[in-house]
């Protein structure tokens, strides 16, 4: 840890939005104490750094707490300016805030639909979340990485939930929701961003993963059953 | 206008996210060219501008796009370093992103729905919107701006919505969201706000809002009851 440096992520195995920032930790080199946390009995440490949302991941820096995915990235970003995340021209800046937001809004947001929905309301998510990749096929087009052909940024960060999770959600929710003839420019990135090394090294665990996204669905439509 | 820089904003003159982008605008002293959108037929302008979501605001700045209000603004903070719109500290530029998002996610899209429902519903909604300020209250307390003592930054550009919708709101849906008795802090904050010479020089006309407002209503208490 560098001297007088002090950094702890309070994270949840699962969780996609954890997994980012381990992502730009690494990335950046950043050596941290990783403190797992238990979503159904909060810890106390968790309820005082996060009071609003009260959900990881928290990044802890010499005792400052800060919440929310995106926003830790862009502080991480902002404090230690090696291997930027973010470029550093402010158009290319807007360009990546607008398609991380895109990617949280129009596909993470949708996949969640997905996984907790059945019949016609499912495939009319299915179908959102395949305007949105057809949207990302054409913006990657040509590209590498959405952040350039040498090195990920925000966007593909963001985008890290694709490989990571749509076939575990394909395989709980019994459907096809990416189809790599459609969108031949991601299947190739899926591959070579899941290649990095500093990605291939934090991913969940497969089977796990599966068991546990296989619980929330029947968890999620047992509460839509009972609404 | 600055020499050689072309600025243009694509907007409405109804949407409070097009007004958070003409204050900051105006608070960093940029002139601009104001080209007021047909939302309903959309120009070849807006669509090109803004493929993705088709919608303003839209900042154009010496021809290239930038979209979402909040991405406009960072992008206006980035490029046009005087009054400076968040904190120059990491730190305090992650709580400013924080309690943006939070008032967007936690209370504007809120009044959205209080707008649109009724009954049982739309009382929920009111709840889920005072929890909002009281959060919101807690945080302001002691200070005269979120920005600090002496001026406005981020959160309060965000929260612009507050003094000038939720009257609006309140009148057309036929409920009480906003106690000044409850929010003392946050009543004080209103005030001042909207005494500040560049807020009060770029409000929407208060009749013609109204008007709008009502409209809005009647067609989306139509859509429910239709569906």
């Amino acid at each position: 840890m560098e001297e007088g440096e002090e950094v702890k992520l309070l994270g949840a195995w699962m969780s996609p939005f954890v997994n980012r920032v381990k992502w730009v930790l690494k990335l950046k080199g950043i050596r941290y104490e990783y403190l797992e946390q238990d979503l159904v009995n909060k810890s106390p440490l968790l309820l005082t750094s996060n009071p609003v949302y009260k959900r990881v991941p928290v990044l802890i820096h010499n005792g400052k707490p800060i919440s929310e995915s995106l926003f830790i990235i862009e502080y991480l970003d902002d404090t230690w300016k090696n291997n930027p995340i973010l470029p550093q021209d402010p158009y290319q800046r807007a360009k990546a805030r607008f398609w991380a937001n895109f990617i949280e809004e129009k596909f993470s947001q949708v996949m969640r639909k997905v996984l907790s929905l059945e019949g016609e309301k499912q495939k009319k998510e299915v179908e959102n979340a395949n305007e949105a990749l057809e949207i990302l096929e054409g913006e990657l087009k040509g590209k590498k990485f959405f952040g350039g052909d040498q090195t990920i940024g925000l966007v593909d960060i963001v985008l890290g939930v694709l490989p990571t999770w749509i076939g575990v959600i394909e395989e709980v929710a019994c459907v096809k929701v990416f189809d790599p003839i459609k969108y031949p420019s991601l299947a190739k990135w899926m591959e070579d961003f899941l290649e990095l090394p500093v990605i291939k090294e934090s991913l969940p665990d497969k089977d796990k993963l599966l068991a546990y996204v296989h619980k929330i669905r029947i968890y999620m439509l047992t509460l839509a059953a009972t609404k």
